[in-house]
């Protein structure tokens, strides 16, 4: 054998990991709840190194984690191509997100080994830590590590709600590697589920992804003071918790206001002290993001959401100390790689569209410093992070030949 | 000795024990963390419990772990004076919040014994479970299944933030009693800090409570469905921690509508699941209230509450279940109570007011089965579920000789 353009990967080698994958972790019927340096994250990080290393591939695991499996190329002098994506879920998360673009990586590596075929250059594919900030937030931060974003020791002394500490619980779980985060990259290859409803809505196969829906997150702990909820007077009250409310409510509206651009703006967090009936709260701390297509509208939302935040502390008679917890979108992904992504939906006839992401990933890190793209595979009306995110191996297939090919003629170059 | 008109309690014995017990649990600077079944709750009860035996009480322990320490009457057939609070406090709570009403119990006691007074009827000082709701909601547990408004098993099967069922810690810190929990009281007494600023505004020195202010509590289950904060229009998201963080504004904004009239509406809890960047939450759980002087008024209030939840289900794309969660308050003390405890106050020359309480007492579930009252001392600005709440043994005198001579009074008619 040998490797044509012809060529295809196996559907079903490949939908044996998925359905490998969905047995690790399992949260609600059918999807998965596996958090970030858990033991049924270990469990999975496991086996996918056993997979790796059955395909001949050299394992490295890096100080966040991350597992790096290496297959050398025809010359090991030059900078890998490199393909991943994430093996952790939400806690009540799917069986596709981030596993179909680390599993897509090892089945590239599996179709090149049965055609005997060794790229010029190395290809490694990566499986990135705590992709979704479920249990360790921010998100995306072994790859914003790698890629210079972050620095390892605040990385490492991340807490969870569960008060574990993120270095504590990479070396509890066996993944505490050695390996300096970073190194030079060729180029970044994701496969990943839209997580939108496009693709699905209009009957496309694949989707080459462009850039992201630009994103500003914010993180604000609001400060106040208890007090019996029952004799404190209205004027008198500092109840953190009301801040957080009024926050919160504010961000849905800006949303709304922006709905008919397609803009989004979510409060996902409200963690109030002490929480409980009879006594005001003092401390409440909220997560929220704005992402719209158009970068002045989404800094004009985030500039809104802000001064929502202060306006909530005001009303309630608290503070509010806000920090960024991430900026991220925009066009960034490499034109080189989306034409060559592009021409491969084109030379395989499949029925695509150009593309913006509009979740976050790896990638989004990745781009500023090394040329990367994504391809965005259908997923059953959009739903994700949630038990019933759906694929069939049909819909990932496009995708998945797509990056094969892609890989292999950036990789050969 | 004898028990004379001029009889006055032991102010410096009486404040040892306040002082005892502020060492016990300890939270932040001055105030103490002592959650109901918690490890230093059995501390302050073993404490209590020795007191209660050195001053000669036979202790007995009902089926919810209140304690009864009962001192003999000259006529043991006839049913007792009961004086009582609690020992428990919230998670950021005071020194005296109920503690000055126990011990206040005790006092009268070691006051008798100094006396040498038998009373006609028996005395039975009494520490009640829970009533603060900060661990096993709601608060007055086991005073509501002493008085027959909670059932003894649904009591026992209440579970906690933290996963704890109510009758496995009362079995696990030794206080599951064996006293079947009721039983006849011919007047019930509660002496406690007012929790609010009245009388230390106005400068009185006690308070003789007429009855609360009526108060209407819900806890509403919001339902919604995770999905990625990212991509979900707005229009497809059913988002549970915005159902909750709009109810809780719209809480807010009836309590500032009813605030000239002193009304108050407060949300006091949100926990919404997984409540965590990046998903939004399908359940969030809720508790609020309203509380108003006048009771046609809280009853508005109440409807606009429950209206308020129903809305911010409908706006958030979710469904809200509404339970009641405490409905109290009113006209509800003893009239005859109520003039033996002024006729104190005058007797002994205090400036006193009568005063509604705000919140919520163990007294509200004795008082539509027996004859009950409350004598309210002052708080230094009202502070009150917080480590700043503060008294003086001069604050509370006055409050703490009515309470003798009252109670005498009524026990020996």
């Amino acid at each position: 054998m040998s490797f044509t353009p012809d060529s295809r990967a196996s559907l079903s080698r490949y939908w044996s990991t998925i359905e490998a994958s969905a047995g690790i972790g399992q949260g609600r019927p059918g999807g998965l709840a596996r958090l970030t340096l858990t033991d049924s994250d270990r469990e999975m990080r496991d086996l996918f190194v056993s997979w790796c290393r059955e395909a001949g591939l050299t394992v490295e695991i890096d100080t966040m984690g991350s597992i790096f499996g290496r297959r050398e190329g025809t010359d090991p002098t030059l900078p890998p191509v490199m393909i991943g994506s994430h093996l952790d879920t939400q806690i009540n998360g799917g069986r596709f997100d981030g596993i179909a673009g680390v599993l897509a990586g090892l089945e590239v590596v599996r179709s090149l080994n049965d055609a005997g075929h060794v790229t010029r250059r190395p290809l490694v594919i990566v499986d990135w830590t705590n992709e979704e900030g479920a249990r360790f937030s921010p998100p995306m931060v072994a790859s914003g590590v790698y890629a210079g974003r972050y620095a390892l020791d605040w990385a490492h002394d991340l807490i969870s709600d569960d008060g574990a500490r993120f270095g504590d619980e990479l070396a509890r779980i066996g993944y505490l590697g050695e390996k300096p985060c970073g190194g030079e990259v060729d180029a970044y290859f994701e496969l990943h589920i839209e997580q939108g409803p496009i693709l699905d809505a209009e009957g496309r196969e694949v989707g080459v992804v462009t850039g992201g829906y630009p994103s500003h997150g914010i993180r604000v702990r609001f400060t106040g003071e208890t007090a019996h909820t029952g004799p404190t007077p209205m004027d008198l009250r500092h109840n953190a918790l009301v801040a957080g409310a009024r926050f919160l409510t504010a961000v849905d509206d800006i949303g709304w206001d922006y709905a008919v651009h397609d803009g989004k703006a979510t409060g996902s967090r409200l963690a109030a002290w002490p929480n409980k009936p009879g006594i005001l709260s003092d401390t409440a701390e909220c997560v929220a993001d704005v992402r719209h297509p158009d970068p002045i509208t989404a800094r004009v939302m985030a500039e809104k959401m802000r001064r929502a935040a202060q306006e909530a502390a005001a009303r309630a008679g608290c503070t509010a100390m806000i920090e960024d917890e991430w900026v991220w979108g925009g066009d960034i992904f490499d034109a080189g790689l989306i034409g060559l992504i592009r021409g491969e939906a084109i030379r395989q006839g499949y029925n695509w569209r150009d593309i913006q992401s509009q979740a976050g990933h790896d990638a989004y890190h990745m781009a500023p410093r090394f040329p990367t793209a994504m391809i965005f595979t259908p997923c059953k009306g959009g739903i994700t992070h949630n038990n019933n995110e759906n694929c069939t191996p049909e819909d990932i297939a496009p995708a998945l030949n797509m990056l094969l090919h892609a890989v292999v003629a950036r990789a050969d170059r």
